[in-house]
Parts: C-alpha cells; sequence; structure tokens
C-alpha cells in the first residue's frame, strides 16, 4: 500500500450561496485545491465527489462526471460517493485507496451539498431518509429528535448539563470568527444563550432538551483535496501532509437496535483502527475536527474517539482544554456547528482543515505548532463513521 | 497492485417485484454471492452498493449503511456510488481498487434499483437527472430521445438499418429466453416486429427511429459480487476469475459538446487501457457484455470497444458473429435488452455474466471454453464508461 499525502485543499465559505449552483461550489473548490498544490499540468486521473442529495434537493445525478465536464478533466474516471452525512469522507477513503493501490497517482475529491434553495421541511425530510425506513424514518423522527433522544439519555449518564451543551455552542460560534470560511460569524456568550433571563426566548427548545443553538445552520458549500503518493508530493510546492491512518466503522442502522444507545461503536472502532494504523494514541493529538452537527455530539464523540474518559468529555470542555490554546483544541474552525454542514462537503472540509492546521496556514484560529491532527466524519445516527489521523512530515 | 479475483456472483431474477423492497434484492443477491464463494465465516471488510436513484425513486439514502445492518456485517466499511448507469460499474471499481490497495480483502460488491413502483413519467425523468442540466436536461430531452439522435448520426454514417436494430432486438430477446434472470422471456422475431404488415402497431416508434423493441425494460432488480486478493481466493470453492484490466474514462456531460457525437471516445479509451492493462486484445475475448439500453448501443459500443472496425458492428450482426455460436457473442444473457436495466445492478451483472461464462456456469446459455471475457458500463450518454477485461485462471 502506497503512502498517501493531501498536498492540495480548496474551500468556498459556506452559508447562504443562491447565486451558485452545487457544480459552481464544487468547481471553484476544486480549483483553489489545485492551485494551492500547484499541479501545474500534471494529469489529475480520478475525480471523487461526496455528495448525499443532489437527487433529491437539487435534480442532478452523474455529479462527478459533470464536475469533470466542468473542469475539462477528461478522460478522468468520476464517481460519486453517498454515506449520509459521511458521504465527505467516504469519498475522502476511496480517493486515498485508488492512489494507495497504485492505479492512479493524482486524485481529486470533492464534496458539497446546495441544501439552502429548497423548502426546509424538505431538507428536514431528505436528511431523515438516512434512518432506518421502518423502525425510524416511518415514525417521523427527524435527525434533531434522534440526536435529543441521544442527549437525554448521555445527559442523564453522564452529569452532561445544558450548560455544557450551550459552553460548545459558544466556544465553536467563538471560534468561527476567526474562520473565513465559517457560515455563521455571530459572537454568542454563555449570558446571552443560556444565564440570560430572555435565554428561552433567545435560545428556544427544538427538540428537548436540545435548544437552537445546539444545532449546526443547514448551509450551502464545498470543499476539495488534492491526493497524491507521497513521493509526487515532494516534487509539490506545499509541505506534504499524509494520511498516516484512515478507518470506517459501521453499526446498526437503527439507534434502537444497540445494546447501549448512548455507546457509538462506530465511532469507538474507526478512531482505534486509524490509531493503530497511524502508530499513534489519541494523546498524541494536536488538534482535532470531530462531527458536531449537534453540541451533544462534540462530547460524545470526542470521548468515544478516546481523547477522554467517558463521561470526562464535559469536565475537560469546563477545563478549557479543547478550546483553541488547550492541550487538545477540538474543532477550532468553528466545526460544523459554525462552519456549517453542507452534508457531502463535512467529511471532506474536516480533513482540509486539519491538512491547513498541520500546515500552519490555519490563519487566525491556527493551534501552534501542530504535527499531528485528527479528522472525524459521522453517518447515520453514528452507524457509519470514518476517522482519519494526519501527520505533517518532517 | 495485488491481483484481484471475484470469487462469488448473486443474482436475482430482474422484472417487477413489487413484493421487495431496495434492500430486500440487495441482500438476497449479496448473500447469494456469499454462499456461491463459500466465504464461511471470513469477516467481509466493506461494501459497496452500486445505484442510482435510491434517494429520488426510494426515499432512502445510506444504503451501504442498510446493506451492512440487513446481513449484519459490522463493523464492515460501507459506501454506495453514483455513476448514473454505470453505478453499479463504478462500485465494482472501487471494490476492485480497495482489494488492490491491500487496504481491505473480502470485499462485497452490490448494485441494485427499484425503479417499478414509481409512475413511469417520474422513472423518465429521474433517469434525465443525469444529463446537462443547462444544455440537455432544460429543454426536455429524455435518454431515448438522446438515443434517437444518436441513432440517427450514427445509422446515416455507417449504413446502419432499422432492420440491424430489429436483429440485435431478435438475438437478445431470444438470449434472454435461456437467461432465468431475465426480465424479459418473450420470444420475437424478425418477422413479427419488423417484416409484418402489422410492425408498425406491433413496434410502434417511441422516438424515431428507435422503436418499442429497441427500449431495455425499466426493470427492478439486483446482483452482488464478492471480490478478493487472488491468493485468498485459492483457499475458496470456485475457480478463480480475475479482474485482469479494468478501466474507467470520460468525456464531455454533454453531447453537444463533442467534435463528433457519433464518436464514442469514452468507450475507445476505457476499452483500449482495460485491454492493454490485460495485455489482450479485442480477438481475444471469447464472450462480451456490452451496455445495450438501446439496441444501437450495441453495435456502436461493440465498434468502440475494438471488437469490430467502425461501420462494421452491423456486418458482424448480418454474419451471426455476436450470436451464441459466433466468434464473439455479445450479450448471450439477453443484455440490458431482455435481463433488463435495474440501473445500479447493471454494471455489477454485466461483470458477474462474465465470470458465471468463465466458470462454465451460465446454464442454457454458455458460451463453450470462454478464457477471457469483457463487460462494459456506459454512464451517462457516453459520458463515464467502464470497462473491464476478466480471466479465468488456470
Amino acid at each position: 500500500m502506497r503512502k498517501v499525502a493531501v498536498v492540495g485543499v480548496g474551500m468556498i465559505p459556506f452559508g447562504r450561496r443562491d447565486e451558485d449552483s452545487l457544480l459552481d461550489m464544487l468547481a471553484v473548490a476544486s480549483l483553489r485545491a489545485m492551485d494551492d498544490a500547484g499541479i501545474g499540468d500534471r494529469p489529475i486521473d480520478a475525480v471523487y465527489v461526496g455528495n448525499m442529495a443532489a437527487g433529491m434537493l437539487n435534480h442532478q445525478t452523474g455529479l462527478s462526471s459533470a464536475l469533470v465536464d466542468r473542469l475539462s478533466l477528461f478522460p478522468a474516471a468520476a464517481d460519486s460517493v453517498e454515506n449520509g452525512p459521511a458521504s465527505g469522507g467516504s469519498a475522502v477513503k476511496n480517493g486515498v485507496l485508488a492512489v494507495a493501490s497504485g492505479y492512479y497517482d493524482l486524485v481529486l475529491v470533492a464534496g458539497g451539498e446546495k441544501m439552502r434553495d429548497a423548502i426546509i421541511w424538505k431538507v428536514t425530510d431528505c436528511v431523515a431518509t438516512m434512518t432506518h425506513p421502518l423502525a425510524e424514518y416511518i415514525y417521523g423522527v427527524t435527525l434533531p429528535a434522534m440526536a435529543a433522544m441521544f442527549a437525554r439519555l448521555y445527559m442523564k449518564k453522564y452529569g452532561v448539563t445544558g450548560e455544557h451543551l450551550a459552553k460548545i455552542a459558544v466556544k465553536n460560534q467563538n471560534n468561527g470568527l476567526l474562520n473565513p470560511y465559517a457560515h455563521l460569524h455571530a459572537r454568542i456568550t454563555l449570558e446571552g444563550i443560556f444565564y440570560h433571563p430572555h435565554a428561552k426566548v433567545n435560545n428556544p427548545v427544538v427538540a428537548s432538551p436540545l435548544r437552537f443553538y445546539d444545532m449546526c445552520p443547514v448551509s450551502d458549500g464545498a470543499a476539495a483535496l488534492l491526493l497524491c503518493p507521497v513521493e509526487m508530493a515532494k516534487e509539490l510546492k506545499k509541505p506534504a501532509v499524509v494520511i498516516a491512518g484512515m478507518a470506517q466503522a459501521t453499526d446498526t442502522q437503527a439507534v434502537q437496535d444497540r445494546d447501549d444507545p448512548t455507546d457509538l461503536k462506530a465511532v469507538t472502532i474507526a478512531s482505534q483502527k486509524a490509531f493503530a494504523m497511524a502508530k499513534l494514541k489519541p494523546k498524541d493529538i494536536n488538534v482535532a475536527q470531530v462531527h458536531d452537527a449537534f453540541t451533544i455530539l462534540e462530547i460524545a464523540e470526542s470521548e468515544h474517539a478516546g481523547f477522554f474518559k467517558k463521561g470526562e468529555g464535559a469536565k475537560a470542555l469546563d477545563e478549557g482544554r479543547t478550546q483553541i490554546g488547550g492541550d487538545i483544541p477540538i474543532n477550532p474552525d468553528g466545526g460544523l456547528k459554525a462552519r456549517g454542514h453542507p452534508v457531502g462537503a463535512t467529511g471532506v472540509a474536516n480533513v482540509g482543515e486539519i491538512v491547513w492546521q498541520l500546515r500552519g496556514e490555519a490563519g487566525e484560529h491556527q493551534i501552534k505548532d501542530a504535527e499531528n491532527g485528527f479528522a472525524l466524519n459521522f453517518g447515520g445516527f453514528g452507524n457509519n463513521v470514518l476517522a482519519f489521523v494526519l501527520r505533517r512530515e518532517a
């Protein structure tokens, strides 16, 4: 298996992008990744597009062929990869394997979603199509409702409070203020959304116990990476960041089928395998991106990934360990909470953010001297998870 | 790059399957592939599902996670791959690369589509979402219309006649009579659909010059393959068939952007690369499956793949060379024309049929002593094509 490097990262600001089609966004992010890598006239061998819902929301299929066409990359191979909210991570994984196999050298991975021009109930329903059709969807469950049920159990079991959730929101939205690609650039305070006498109005319940500020926004956006073997990376202009570890794991599709619904087994398995492959431990990681589609998930995932013992994620938050400047900063770019969650883009953007951090190119939210990073992408309600360990090559 | 073998094939009869959900079909085809390979309790490392339209037609996403759940394959990795009508081929390619890389050993590739419970205009529209949104779709073009325009130009340029097209339909539907998995089991004759005084009524124009019998049916169905390294294949019960060559190529998304719309460049490039990788030539192939969604495509693809010179495919047909018993039998299982075209299943089924042929397990439509086979999967209107060369290991 060849060692694979990420040599280019491209992103466009996430948010409401009424003027751009999904293909526009994918194309611009891809061109930026190509430019970032400085590939010159080296041909791109294959394109992977991570996308969940172009068929349902944008009435378009064959998105990867369309991207090859837009960028004139013929006769590059092109496939779209779907894995719910982990579509981007799955696209990255398949791009990495394609390079690792030796079959392709230079591979473009783009992820994107255009969600804001659909009516909101349609978006909520579209996202819910990833739940179990007979055990979950049919009963009208939405993802916020699923997260709320998970939050209730998790909070009770591990003593996580509503204040902890609000602290995640405040941390991540304040991180987002430092990230030009973030969807939300709105400063919030714990006083404003949790302690304030009007907090219940400012931050109303969406699905109890989760409130408005516990939810990531619905976003348009795209992100892209360029992958190649480490040997080729040495000829290119940016310091190589390698995929040191990578793993994917599944769990039961329906949450009710799990022995313990608070146990995110797929996060644990994927993370452990990725760390084992990288020959690194969670304590070696200097910066992590997790999939905080809901605030509770940042705490639960960071524990299951091995950064904290079960039940200690909230304490780490209280102690400021997960802030920029802490010993294990989590979601310094604002995470899904502030950067936004254009579904297919998220997994690609999480890896891209880590690459920027390891290169020292993360701007105002840079983590000092980061050498090893971690990125997680969470699909379904934890039924299909990808973990990546990245390392800056000396 | 490790050499990859196909060690299991599973299929369910294509057709109208009102009682089965898409997941039911994928699960049964997958179980049959696992049983065929005799993998015992070896764990499956990863699952790829080829599917185009589960979101749009079946209101379901995360199909690969659902399949892992149904088959209890946790924590196997699972991704869905979309590439229009070549979704199945793309799933096979990514499964092959995953094994070739050394990252996974045992990989299940399943392809399926459930199309018959949607109203027909919705299916036609859904399939048309793969066309260029601004250059094609917006003008109301359907795939049959696209094929009709292609047929007009091709027939004029190369002297292909309506009788040739009818001969393809007759050959493939008669082959389908020998295949228990085929959707159509209806004997037709050239006398009945072309020469008969009532032929215009029996075989009405759909999109001139293409008639009813020039179209593949809209089908439900699924097919599955099990892939592993050649070394592991030797421990299993069936004779190993290896992926000797494999390639994918793209062309402009809109047909109007091609220098010559009759030139299927992506078919030529993908086929030439696949043959080069296999170190074989078209004349070494004993049996081929091409993507005859429309009769004209069988002629055009077999020429572009290198089996005949341009303009000589119809002559080969007249001479019976592409029949079972001819020197290069094409679509002995009935092809898309008779086997049916459940979109995501097609690419997987084309490879599966070749595996059966090379093992001598194709039953009544067996090609004698087939050693090398070829399978093509055609996406978009020729904008994304996969070619596979398979070889029976001695």
